[in-house]
């Protein structure tokens, strides 16, 4: 039989959008995602999941209302569920997450950055 | 409030030993482990879970009873539930692990390799 591995960096040389979390597997009820993202997101939480962010390159700030936290290359943050957060890159930044499948990327809210549905990659 | 991130190198520096994964995060029901390994690991399956390898550093090889997989730094391998396997490492490798906070290393087998109880780092 044939296995074939799932190659990080060449999967992000797929796509080009921001704030557009594309799938690159599925293990159980979750997705690893891979996400590039620059500016400003918009304010959320997810009542129902903890949400694992890891970049894989450049800087990214996670903004809490009461604080932040800076993650460079090979730095995780695990945002636990119902606290709303704010994600920030000045760069553009390449992040890979964890989440069940039925995370939706602006949690609580409904505007211009929600995708309601990811593609594969 | 004070938050501060988890930094995947400066936790690889904190231990040795191989085969012994070690807990970095919590998500839900799931860990986030490192993992060290070198030489053969026992053949096993997990009963109840799919299985996701990231490779951080090196190289190592998933062992199939049909074929076998080989991964290098930033490849990623997602282990069908019930599926038996073997990883293998020539020289020392760093993975990276996500799992169900249940799941056994060696899965429904029970020998020298097995961990029932891991460590935080």
């Amino acid at each position: 039989m044939n296995y074939s591995s799932v190659d990080i960096k060449e999967k992000f040389n797929l796509f080009a959008e921001t704030w557009s979390p594309k799938i690159i597997g599925e293990m159980n009820d979750y997705y690893i995602k891979l996400v590039k993202i620059k500016d400003h997101f918009t304010w959320h939480r997810h009542e129902e999941t903890d949400e694992v962010f890891i970049v894989y390159k450049g800087n990214m700030r996670i903004y809490f209302r009461d604080g932040s936290v800076d993650l460079c290359e090979g730095q995780m943050y695990i945002i636990p569920k119902n606290i709303e957060h704010k994600p920030y890159a000045e760069k553009e930044c390449e992040m890979m997450l964890f989440e069940p499948k039925t995370t939706l990327n602006t949690g609580n809210v409904n505007d211009k950055f929600t995708k309601e549905k990811l593609d594969w990659i």
